[in-house]
């Protein structure tokens, strides 16, 4: 029943075109405000409060009759509507949380197997999945040998970057107060980012217990296409070796794209080769759904060594004491005991696209993105904030000539336009060196070619508009004068 | 297609009895190694590495014919055969995993919604609707108003309990740091437990840089039945205070079954009064399917100090600004950004049960515990070794007199024969104060007193062999001397 409500748009089946994916409904629109779909809530009351109003004080004591059709339409008539909607082709704003048919069905396949393995005797398949797919995977974006479990390393399916960062981190933190000796040297450990990283990092890093002083950003500019400079980098660990304190990890990403929030695969690194760890997360643009973020370290020991809690050996059953070192107990590889049987959704996802699939996939939304980069360059008013590398295009609306002050603030009220059109897109913004810029990320599931240009053409539309009433504040201003 | 394969036992629609789930098979049984339904994989194969040797080194390059049916056909063959089945009714081990069709009909139709509910505006229905299910079962469970949204606290829904405790400590952390002036002071932290907590308490108090030494395990006895005592945490709080460390964080639990894993409602709370913080796993008892963890603080604005990154106002949009602290932004109450639509599942469990529906169900699994409970005290073999006070039965085999030192090895040799047994049990142990027990953990959505009996018809069996066998050798060495 409640699948029935799941309506499946566009769904080729196996195979699994670039275009199939679950949906609840056909999401028309991308912002709550704007939802046409919205069948017994007004858009317009879409602010703070509004579910919290029209729901009960309290859970029902009994069940009613027919709860679950009644929660149902509950859902249609007033969750939908209320939704921002993600899963829209005309969703360009913060990242891709990218969904297929095929990952969907392997989300309710894992609700319905519903194990917790969080060892390998806590299941076995489990484990053993989770161990082959980040193998796939791994190799198939290219990374070292070194950090794959057939070569020495391993990898691992948390839930989000955060996540993995804050592992990865701690297993740094614990094997460098290891070496240094005396571990309430904790105070003096530093970590060095650019400030291009995501937030992700210094949180997380605030979590491991950095001191929030001992977090450097090191400054990126334009001219460098907001590049970490390794030159910067040494000058700021020598300074910091210089002053007593212990350089301890850089979060490095391969490319560099203005922040807020990156949804392109990135990668963290220790100063040490041989310390390596780096993330992926395949619910953003691999069509995994959220959420499903692969962590590969080079040596896994340190993070057992870290998050482990071997004197638990009672969890570890007799496969663990027999195979020692071949059987991967995945509660130590992680913040989390109980875990989700994420391996599942993102095994169906690599055979039912294959690696060729997911490039293609991947490929469509650079193309588009390029494409969108294009019109914006073509149109003299605009410019293009940041190179773009992948799918993400930064811009922004140029003032009228005397009035560069007022770029902010003509790009703020730009956005606020844009993501309030009829049916227009949905996009986000990002601050970097003090220009405010709009972002289009590409890579809703179901976004085509024709999204990106009628999104284009309501950015076009509302710069006009803004632009007039500029001209027309100017005149009406230079009359009264 | 795929979810024709998820086979939907005991269904009674929406009304949800107590044994409605979601199984992907019929199982029949709790240990990979014991499963009847195998149909391609000889049961004795699940060893480590039983599965990474059967698939391929890489992903397929492109999906081959009818992908989707392959990969199905797969999961049944070579996937399921080797789980641990967690849904078994005869899976009596670790921690209950509850499932219900429909939590589990829930995290379908989220993975088809997809949303990313980081910010109120990510996602403005998935946001009001989490702070409402957080209020409904902060109620149901009659915690305290001030830790509910309708009284200035309020709850949060993120995966595990490991990850609830990490941000409750960290927010303890920065709050103390703060009152205590000198950031720097972080290695004169100090948290304390009992030596029954979970180690998950251990292990985030690690993760948040409080110093493995300075972590107190208060010693509980049997006498006490494993409880806490308020003059020994005093005590060791005062010598941590004599000694100029800061006492900073009590994880307390509402009663002491011994430990690994508990999975009865836990709480955790600050020594201030003022500081508390409580979490309940819904995905353990509740029916709400993995993953599903309620956090709730008195002190909001302590955890959105420690996690909250406001310095990303680009994130915060339009309503926040206006309505400031009426917008709740979930990002800054735990460690990640990214985080799924968990609020959901959690309304459609208690919509379809009701409050009465779900107190009946762990009722019945708290008499059929009663019941195991009273078969182990009526067999003078056994002993009951822990007291029980929900649905968790610690208890062992009493070796013959004068081999009172052989009672660990025995109980060890118990449990491994009880779990291999054709169609038995699955149980786990605990070691509490150097005595190895059995642990039977009633709550599988689908166990039945029947389950329950056969289970203990199997322990009294294999005891019975095992003794035998002892006697045997007795009477071998004593006829050899």
């Amino acid at each position: 029943m409640a699948l029935a409500f799941i309506i499946i748009t566009k769904n080729n089946g196996a195979g699994a075109a670039q275009n199939d994916v679950v949906l609840p409904v056909e999401t028309g629109t991308a912002q709550p405000q704007n939802n046409a779909n919205a069948r017994f809530l007004d858009p317009d009351d879409v602010h703070p409060g509004f579910l919290r109003r029209q729901l009960p004080a309290d859970a029902p004591s009994r069940p009613e009759l027919d709860a679950f059709g009644a929660a149902l339409r509950d859902v249609r008539d007033l969750i939908l509507p209320g939704l921002t909607h993600w899963q829209s082709p005309r969703h360009l704003a913060h990242f891709p949380a990218s969904s297929s048919t095929v990952a969907a069905l392997g989300e309710a396949l894992t609700a319905g197997i519903n194990v917790v393995p969080f060892t390998w005797t806590a299941s076995p398949a489990a484990t053993e999945l989770e161990m082959v797919v980040v193998d796939w995977l791994g190799k198939a974006l290219h990374l070292p040998e070194t950090l794959l479990f057939c070569s020495g390393g391993g990898g691992t399916l948390l839930g989000t970057t955060c996540e993995a960062i804050l592992c990865a981190l701690v297993a740094a933190r614990d094997s460098k107060l290891a070496d240094i000796g005396g571990s309430r040297r904790i105070g003096d450990l530093v970590v060095y980012c650019s400030d291009q990283t995501h937030f992700a990092f210094r949180k997380a890093a605030h979590i491991a217990g950095i001191h929030r002083d001992n977090c450097r950003e090191i400054a990126t500019s334009r001219d460098d296409m907001f590049a970490l400079s390794p030159a910067a980098l040494r000058a700021a660990m020598r300074a910091d070796a210089d002053a007593g304190l212990v350089p301890l990890f850089l979060c490095a990403r391969r490319w560099a794209p203005p922040r807020p929030p990156p949804w392109t695969p990135s990668a963290s690194s220790a100063p040490s080769r041989q310390r390596t760890a780096r993330g992926v997360n395949a619910h953003k643009w691999l069509l995994a759904n959220t959420d499903c973020c692969a962590l590969w370290v080079r040596a896994p020991a340190l993070l057992v060594a870290a998050l482990g809690t071997e004197q638990e050996y009672i969890l570890r059953g007799a496969a663990a004491e027999e195979h020692g070192g071949d059987v991967v107990a995945y509660k130590d590889w992680s913040v989390t005991l109980t875990r989700r049987f994420r391996a599942l959704k993102l095994w169906l996802v690599l055979r039912c696209y294959g690696i060729e699939g997911l490039r293609g996939h991947v490929r469509a939304h650079v193309r588009m993105a390029a494409s969108f980069e294009s019109m914006v360059e073509a149109d003299a008013r605009f410019e293009v904030t940041a190179t773009r590398r992948f799918a993400l295009v930064c811009f922004r609306l140029l003032p009228p000539e005397g009035k560069l002050e007022a770029a902010n603030e003509l790009n703020r009220r730009l956005l606020e336009e844009v993501n309030a059109a009829g049916s227009g897109p949905y996009m986000s913004s990002a601050m970097v060196g003090g220009v405010y810029m709009l972002r289009c990320a590409v890579g809703s599931t179901l976004t085509e070619e024709r999204h990106v240009s009628e999104a284009w053409n309501v950015v076009q539309d509302r710069a006009a508009s803004l632009l007039r009433k500029m001209e027309n504040t100017s005149s009406t201003a230079a009359c009264t004068a």
